[in-house]
Formats: structure tokens, C-alpha cells, sequence
């Protein structure tokens, strides 16, 4: 039974990031990574949108993704690190009254440094959507909304998934960290923290930890302490142990859509937002999302369906064309008629690891377990970030150092004394 | 297809007290109760160890719980109801470092009305515990500590679920509520909020509400809203359709000891406590817990292992002898000698509904169905208080008036505007 001075189970963003910044913060302790899929960010890492925002209600995710996203700019910028950032912004397209119910929390997101500027409706129509839909009955009838507001928020963008996990493979080589593939934990080895020592340890009335994983390639066994970062996983994980958290997983789907025409280019290629001449990652008023894809000439389109969606875990979860055909297209048409007829080229499903209770990460520790998670659908944009409050965590250190300085306390994070505001902005 | 105002799922005593305060706010709606069980508390409710108290940290814990039991005395005292209520209190046995560590807790509850009163060794001596038990090499190998002080709460004690459940069943028949009993519900209807008209219907992007129940005795449809009180069963229950709890079933098993010799029942009916001359019910060390059943000249013991017990859920769950003999028997005759060859002479097995994530009930109000649960194994001591809230938020009131008229506002219990302190001590 080999060991390790730290196991992290997962091998997707938050595992590989986790893993860095322990090497970071204890240079010494040997690191074993273990993932059951064939490759780094294989899970649902690789099924993101891959658009990043630091738009969030909750002060706890502002600092998370704007660390975040500083860190892997800085990458880009300055290391000459291509993660494929383009600050192309969100717009998100909306109704007076939704917009007046924004204010408030507008004003609450101006004052953490968060930036926005609206436009008209004319301004969008010159764009190409379709702002004024209730003059078509079948809007009426849907009980769709006009377009009355464009909110556009420049800090926020697109990137590029495998670059960004490319990066902190790479660094994770370097850094002699094991990393094991194919390697699927069957359960974990709980032991009493003052042993007896006799076989039938531990005992109920016994303190326990956890100090090691069964997997399907043997048994290995932590000395100080296990990560596991399996985002939608988590709950099949831990509920064996009894180890509680709020994420649940939930199926979410992207498909995309070829700019077929000059109308769809056009709209692809809006000179009329940022500098890269893009469409924004777009949001339209029932919350269906269009995030483009200027190298592909494609949008990626997707809905985070609520109510009726269920909590389920699949182990290879599939998009389905139904839920393109009667949950989007019809809404995605009277914004933007230029789709019409325009079917998916191509499309794909994950899950979201989401956090049921407050929409924040969780990054908690109990029993010599630090279990990171409960992303809820923002988690590449928050991993650099989690990463430092896991490694904080490890070491046993109050505060974590996110990138650019700002530190924040890394058990606002956990269950047991969580300190953070809830967010009110999950798409 | 039958229509009722109301329809609440589970005739456990969280289902059964908030029909009668949904029946007290609302005379003139219909009320429909639907259970999978044979009869009223069929489920885990009958598998209580029908022990209650105030004594908790969180305030709004404390409110329930006062405002329940101060509603169930009432009852008892002065209406004639016999409840089985015996004030026999909580004794809680513990180290000094452990007592140290829970002297800022007992400020904090004394602040908000909770008494209590210490005991010395000898004077648990003279009960009958063994106090010193680190004489004994055993026990040191095991890492037990001494008893140093007995932590007396007045305010406590144990009940008759059964009873407490006939007053309820027996006032809604006069209230004419419908109770349909081996009714399993095997979904529920989905129904936009704002109908097109046509069979697809309800449409992804569309505003869903919950508006009926299907089951294996025919499909119901709530005009108004629907309560699902199902504890355990909540998770099973509700993620099929997306809406996501913190709440998950752990199980917890009760052994019953007889008081077989004179050693036992002097233990049992030690006069020193309560007026009643009954030992309270009472927590060792390790959290092992011992409540008289004087009727029977019994104890029950149990013991809320949380390490290494998965969270599951059993249809029917079964108690572990294994658990009596290696989880408890080793601690318990350490302190309490009396019981050395001590078997069990019946066992049960049921669920806590635990709130993972701070151990304080959940009442959450999300498309027209209305959730109550997670009360981390103290339920019946919350379910008066529960159910009147429960009702506050059917009918749309923000304040509650519990038992003994405190408000507590409704939604401080819910997931998106949740507003109170974790509990830390969940027995």
C-alpha cells in the first residue's frame, strides 16, 4: 500500500488546481492524484460553456472569480500562457420590470467594484435581435417579454477549457505530483484516530478519520490529509461515509449552432461591444444562454432548466434534441429569428455540481477529508481561487491568499462556520 | 381526478400538525393527507426515542422547541389530554475540558431562558455511574474520559408519540380532513403557471408550478398548494423533480435494556433529579444515550454514530445487534457497570431527516409546494411550532405566531431567505 503525504480524488479543475497550490504552500509533501476518467478535466471540466464573468450578488464569489480570472490573465498576458481569454463580455437582455428588480442588487455589486453600462432597445435591434416580440401573438401567448434593457458587463469572457487544464497539468509534472488515470475510488479507509489496535478498528464510539482510498488499482493511504474535489460525484462519494454537503448534481446541455448565414455572422461578429468585435455571451429573458464560438464560426447555446429538471447523477449523460426543440429553439427564435430553421451541428451534456442551499462553493473539512465543491455551474472560474483555500486548508492556515493579495477567511467556506452571502446570479 | 385546497404528503407528526394548524388558519380549505404507511405516524415518527428539550443553541431551535412542548403541557395539564409528558429532564455527562468547552454555548442559552444545574461526581456516584473510569486499563486503551461534572437540564423529558399522534389524527376527523393511508406517491404534476392550452405543456422556459400529486390510488390536484412532510423520504422525493433540500436520512436504531436486577432499577428510579424519581434521560460521554421507560422498568438506549454511518435510506430498516455489542455495550458498561451481560430485549431501527448543513429545521416554499423537514432526529419536540409555521406560509403570512404567542418570521426558516444560527447539539 503505497502513501502519500496528501490524495486528491479528481482530476478536473478543482483537483488540478487544488493540487498545485498544496505544492505551492508544502513544496515536500508528495501528492498522488487519482481520476476515473482517461484524463485531466475528462468529467464535466470539459463539458463548461467555458465563459467566465465576475458578475456575481455574493461578495464570497466576486473574490473567487476575480482572483480567478486575474490569475489566469496574467497567464495570458504576461507569461505568454495562450489560455484563449477573449474579454468579450456578458449582455444580458431583458425586461423594464426585470431590470428594475436588478437595481438593488446592481447597486450592492457597483460598490465591489463590479462595472455594467445598458443599451437600448434600438441599439440591440441594430444588432440583431428581436426586442419588441409581443407584437408576434405566439410571444404573447409563450408569455414572453419585450426587450426594454441590454446590461452588459465587460469584465467577463470566454476562454479555452484544455488550455487551462493544459496549464496546471503541465506546472503538476513539473512539481513530481502523481497522477493516476483510470483509477476509480470504490470507498475510503476510515480509521480511529487513537487506535486500540486490534483488526476490528474503528469502532463506532471510536473519533475516526479518513486516512486513505480503495480504488480499483489498490489501496493508498494519506498521511496528512485527503481532497476530494469530484464535483457532481460528490455525493455518491461521501454519502457511504456519512459525510453530508449540499451538492447535488444537475444534467446541463450545450448545443451547438453554425453562423450558416450573413445574418447569423453578423450577429456572431457585432463590432458594437468590445474590442474583439464579438457577440457577447449573450443571455436572453428566460435565461437561455448563447456563448459564441468566433473560432468555429458557432454559438454554443444552452438553458440551466430549473423546476422539473431532475437532481440525478448520469455516468454518461447525453444531450437531448428535445430538449433543443420544445426548451429552446422556440424562445431562442422570437429574440433572434435569425436561428430559425438553424438545427445543432453538434451538441453535449454534463452536470452542474450544484451547492442546493446557497449557490456558493463549499470548501469543508471534517475528519481529515477537505471536500471542495458545489460550484454551481461557475466552478473553472472560481478553481485558481479554491485551490489556494484548499492548500490554506491543509496547511492548517486561517487565511487564504487569493491571487492579487486579497485574503479571505478559508472556513467562510466550510459547513460549520460558514460566513458568506448567497448568490442570488446562477444561470 | 379529486381537487382539494391542500394536499400534504406524509401523516408522520409533521404532516399531521400542519394539517390541524393549516385547518385552524384556513377553516374552509380542503385538506387531503396522503401517507405510503398503514396509519398516522407510521413511518419514522413511531421510531423515536419520544425524548424532548429545550435545550439547544440556536434560538430558533429553542423557539420550536419550547413553544411545541409548552403547547403539548398544555394539553396534558390542563385540557385533559394525556400526553405521557414526565418532566424528568437531560442529564448530560461529561469531562471537565469537554464541560469548558460548552460553558460559552451555556451562556449564550442562558440568555435565552435555559436552565440547568451541574452535579458532582460523587453525587453520580451515589446514582449509580461509575465516574473515575480511568482506574480501569480498558478504558484508558479505549480513550474514555472521567465524568467529571453531570449537567442537569430541568427543562426536559419524555413523552407518548402515540398519544400525541391520536390527538391530532382524532381532531382532524372532526375537522373533516381526508386521510388516505397506503397512498404512495409516485410523482407529481407539473403545470406552467401560465397555461398555452396544449397537451407538451409545461415547456422548459416556462414558469412551473407544482399542482398535484400522482399515486398508486389515483392522481390528486391541490388548488392551492402542496405540503410534503416526508422526512427521510424528502431527497427520493423531491429530486425527481428538481427541487433541491439539504436533507438527507441517516439511520438511528433504540435498543431496550430491561432493568433486571436491583442495580439497574435503583438506577432507573433514582429519586434525586425530579420530582417524578426517575433518572432523566441521560447522554454518556461518547454520546451514547440511556432514556427510562419507567412503564416497563426499561431503558432505551441508543447512540447517533455519525462517521462511517452512511446516509441511506431503508424501507425498512432493521436494527444491528453488531451495533448494540461493539458500538455501545463497550462504552455503556464502562460507566455504568450495571449492565455488564445486559441484551437487548427488543430493538427498532428509523431515520433522522438531518439537515447537513446546520441542524435546524427546514420550512421552504418553492413553486407552489412547500417543504418542511430536516429536523435532525427532534421532530416531535418541533412539530407544533413546525406546523403552525408550516400554515403561516400556506397562507401567506410572513410572521408565525407560535404556542404561547412569540413570532418567529416564517421564512427564516427557508432555503432563500434563511436566517438563523446552526445548531450545535444534535444528540
Amino acid at each position: 500500500m503505497k502513501t502519500y503525504d496528501c490524495i486528491i480524488v479528481g482530476a478536473g479543475i478543482l483537483g488540478l488546481a487544488t493540487a498545485y497550490h498544496i505544492k505551492m504552500k508544502a513544496p515536500n509533501d508528495t501528492i498522488l492524484i487519482v481520476d476515473k476518467f482517461e484524463g485531466p478535466g475528462f468529467g464535466d471540466t470539459s463539458k463548461s460553456a467555458a465563459a467566465f464573468r465576475e458578475f456575481f450578488y455574493s461578495r464570497a464569489n466576486i473574490l473567487l472569480a476575480r482572483s480567478t480570472i486575474d490569475f489566469y490573465w496574467d497567464l495570458q498576458k504576461n507569461q505568454g500562457i495562450d489560455l484563449g481569454i477573449k474579454w468579450i463580455g456578458y449582455l444580458f437582455l431583458m425586461s423594464h420590470s426585470e431590470f428594475e428588480s436588478l437595481v438593488p442588487i446592481l447597486k450592492k455589486m457597483s460598490r465591489e467594484g463590479i462595472e455594467y453600462k445598458t443599451y437600448l432597445p434600438e441599439d440591440l435591434e441594430d444588432v440583431g435581435f428581436r426586442t419588441h416580440v409581443l407584437k408576434d401573438e405566439e410571444a404573447r401567448l409563450m408569455n414572453l417579454k419585450n426587450i426594454d434593457v441590454g446590461l452588459f458587463i465587460p469584465r467577463a469572457g470566454i476562454l479555452k477549457i484544455e488550455n487551462i487544464v493544459k496549464f496546471y497539468e503541465t506546472e503538476l509534472k513539473q512539481l513530481d505530483v502523481d497522477i493516476m488515470y483510470r483509477t476509480e475510488v470504490k470507498g475510503f479507509i476510515l480509521e480511529p484516530t487513537k487506535p486500540i489496535g486490534i483488526p476490528e478498528e474503528p469502532f463506532p464510539w471510536q473519533e475516526i478519520k479518513v486516512s486513505g482510498i480503495r480504488t480499483n488499482r489498490g489501496t493508498f493511504r494519506a498521511k496528512r490529509k485527503i481532497v476530494v474535489a469530484v464535483g457532481a460525484w460528490c455525493e455518491s462519494l461521501l454519502n457511504p461515509i456519512g459525510i453530508g454537503v449540499p451538492i447535488r448534481p444537475k444534467k446541463r446541455q450545450i448545443f451547438v449552432l453554425r453562423a450558416e448565414n450573413k445574418s447569423l455572422l453578423k450577429l456572431l461578429r457585432s463590432p458594437k461591444f468590445n474590442k474583439e468585435e464579438i457577440l457577447p455571451v449573450t443571455i436572453l429573458p428566460r435565461g437561455i444562454y448563447i456563448r459564441p464560438e468566433p473560432s468555429e464560426n458557432a454559438f454554443w447555446v444552452g438553458y440551466a432548466d430549473k423546476l422539473g429538471r431532475a437532481y440525478t447523477l448520469e455516468e454518461d449523460p447525453q444531450p437531448e434534441e428535445e430538449f433543443y426543440i420544445y426548451g429552446i429553439y422556440p424562445v431562442l427564435t422570437k429574440y433572434i429569428p435569425q436561428f430559425i430553421d438553424i438545427r445543432p451541428i453538434n451538441a453535449w451534456a454534463g452536470h452542474y455540481d450544484i451547492n442546493v442551499v446557497d449557490g456558493v462553493p463549499i470548501v469543508h473539512e471534517e475528519a481529515n477529508l477537505i471536500v471542495v465543491g458545489g460550484t454551481s455551474g461557475s466552478g473553472i472560474m472560481k478553481a485558481d481561487a479554491l485551490g489556494r483555500i484548499v492548500a490554506a486548508t491543509y496547511i492548517g492556515e486561517e487565511y487564504a491568499e487569493l491571487y492579487g493579495g486579497i485574503k479571505i477567511r478559508a472556513k467562510d467556506l466550510s459547513l460549520s462556520e460558514r460566513r458568506i452571502e448567497p448568490e442570488k446570479l446562477v444561470i
